[in-house]
């Protein structure tokens, strides 16, 4: 007699090194929770610690914490933590704002560097829009001119106009993985710069931002790295280009003396140079404690368990739904896929709806595509075998 | 027999009104915290909301608190919280980014509504630092020039060439308070813009942002308005304004269907425009929570009292302080001080490091200012006192 697919699930989960980090998070039984790649889940242990901070941290010490809590030197301290998971030596990431934020910053910037005879900023056409939105605004303040291209199609457009391009590590609603070393690569053999947008990789798989030589990266806290709603963002900034890092947010923070406070600016040293303003402590602490579920991971790990996540999701929904009511748009090859599956399905948003409601938690990009992530921190192959057994059914009640 | 200080100190604090609002701050009876112009003290039913955000909102509902836990229209929402406190009618201000960051949207949003023959900001040159280095790199990005001047000769200033002026309400290092209705009435004489930063008045003062015909302006909220550290700014612009308003930080969520994720950017109206990226929920939430203590309260009252207790600190250091030991470089007139005292002093870092470690806690500003800052929701008329006996003391026991 041949394995069902729930024997399967539960072979796999047995032998998943990484199973036991499951217990780290704040999960209840009844929901599959595949939208990590959205809002990754709480850390179990991230309420005790913020209750620490509002209650002594801000309501004891008060102003003292700055420097007794070391909430000053936070945006440098957090980012030396997310470092290794994106393969960054320390000192050159500093967390703080938004990614839209930091995108402004990290255009800017490499224009700035790179843009004197070059007058041309290419942006990857399938990207995450605000990544498009903020690309053209930079454009339009350094003089540049903004040419949309597929990332496919990237090495092939790149001329001695490029000054940078601006690409998606992962596009968000296919899933689909973009050939970072290579297009990096392709990009400086014409002298251009390579930002990268690394939310939907960063934590679901091995970046390499050292060994692929990228320029600058920015990336989002609150998807695999589950560092809350909203968490702050990061950037990176290759130690090589440090120095020419002229940014257009020169806030105080980013001072060589900050206290000083003179009237003249003089840009710190160091990754220190893209903070711009206050940062917001709360949920930058939040984001600290949440990357101690970190400890002792190794991200090829997480990228093999991705992997075999996905794979086992869409065999599932090949073996459970009818064929032709839902068609994958991931890529099938490992080599092109992030850690996400996305189906494009008619009546989506009516499916997901229903899907919530059963208790698989994806979400939907309209018109049509339904996105399920796989955290492989906390997700295992029960839970794949689940959401397509849910999906299957909740397909068999509505109409196609 | 003629009464002391602190007989004088007891009976104000009896006929306070505001008195009763202390106990809603997590404070300690042994220290006087004069340093809520820098981060107010902790709103004593914050810590719970918090847990409920973080174990429920984030933990239980996650994704789904996008929606249901209302975190989308946090931004707006909260704007509309704080708009009373500084006279503006709702739907003109969104919460989010730091400072810094809405200094930039201010300074170019505002050049470009009134660039077109104008290439002059006008900027406040006893400014907090970094409102100018922001705006310095924005009128690098506008093709604009910077202008400092001091708020006292901006009057004068002002010309056809002024596309905006950017002025701070209330000085940070002396406390002065600018002539906000005056100031603004001969910019717009003169066809320029007012751009005023409320860090250090909101919460402390009247604003009276519409009744001045305010052009936009921006502000912190983990000072008086008790916010939590870091928590994020807000921008203010006017309604006439909003159609106009060209954001230099165009993200997705001030996108007019931000979950259509179209390629090209289409501004949402109305003050959402100000919105850039995923906003920060916890810090935005602890924000909202704090603001619950104004309820009730009415601005003018506490303007009463935090004049009130400025003379009345500063009537306590004359009568303790030997002549000559501290200079009050905080206007007297009533007219032209916020909601501290600012003594200049020498050896003030040490001076302010033993006031700290005997209980009373003010802050330094280098290289010789020692600042004390007035929160009337929670400092009574015994705190000031204490103060000033507490400053006679160093100061006897420290050489000058």
């Amino acid at each position: 007699m041949s394995e069902s697919y729930e024997e399967k699930a539960a072979r796999l989960d047995a032998a998943d090194e990484l199973a036991k980090y499951r217990e780290k998070f704040a999960l209840d039984a009844g929901t599959v929770y595949l939208d990590g790649n959205s809002l990754g889940a709480l850390p179990a242990h991230v309420p005790a610690r913020m209750a620490d901070v509002i209650t002594r941290e801000w309501g004891e010490l008060r102003i003292r914490s700055w420097d007794e809590s070391g909430w000053w030197t936070a945006p440098e301290r957090i980012g030396d933590r997310i470092a290794p998971i994106v393969g960054a030596a320390p000192g050159q990431i500093v967390v703080g704002d938004s990614t839209s934020v930091n995108v402004f910053k990290a255009v800017v910037a490499a224009a700035r560097i790179n843009g004197d005879d070059r007058d041309e900023i290419l942006v990857d056409a399938t990207t995450f829009p605000t990544d498009g939105y903020i690309a053209q605004s930079a454009a339009r303040m350094t003089g540049h001119e903004i040419v949309a291209c597929d990332p496919a199609d990237m090495a092939d457009a790149v001329s001695d106009r490029t000054a940078l391009a601006l690409v998606n590590h992962v596009d968000y609603r296919t899933g689909r993985l973009q050939d970072l070393p290579g297009l990096t690569a392709a990009l400086h053999a014409a002298g251009a710069l390579a930002v990268w947008d690394l939310c939907h990789s960063a934590g679901a798989l091995p970046v390499g931002l050292d060994a692929h030589g990228v320029d600058l990266a920015v990336g989002c806290t609150y998807k695999y790295l589950n560092g809350g709603p909203g968490s702050p963002a990061y950037l990176y900034v290759a130690e090589r280009h440090q120095a020419a890092f002229d940014s257009p947010l020169p806030g105080w923070n980013s001072h060589a003396d900050p206290f000083a406070m003179t009237p003249g600016y003089e840009a710190a040293a160091g990754a220190v140079r893209g903070r711009v303003g206050t940062p917001d402590i709360l949920s930058m602490l939040a984001l600290e404690a949440a990357l101690d579920v970190w400890d002792g991971v190794a991200i090829e790990d997480i990228r093999a368990k991705s992997l075999a996540l996905t794979d086992f999701f869409l065999e599932c929904v090949r073996a459970y739904v009818p064929a032709g009511r839902v068609v994958s748009v991931t890529p099938d090859a490992h080599g092109e896929r992030g850690s996400q599956a996305a189906l494009s399905c008619e009546n989506a948003p009516a499916v997901m709806a229903e899907l919530i409601k059963r208790g698989v938690v994806g979400d939907l990009r309209r018109p049509d595509v339904l996105r399920f992530g796989f955290t492989p921190l906390y997700v295992g192959f029960a839970d794949a075998e689940k959401a397509a057994r849910v999906l299957a059914e909740v397909l068999a009640d509505l109409p196609a």
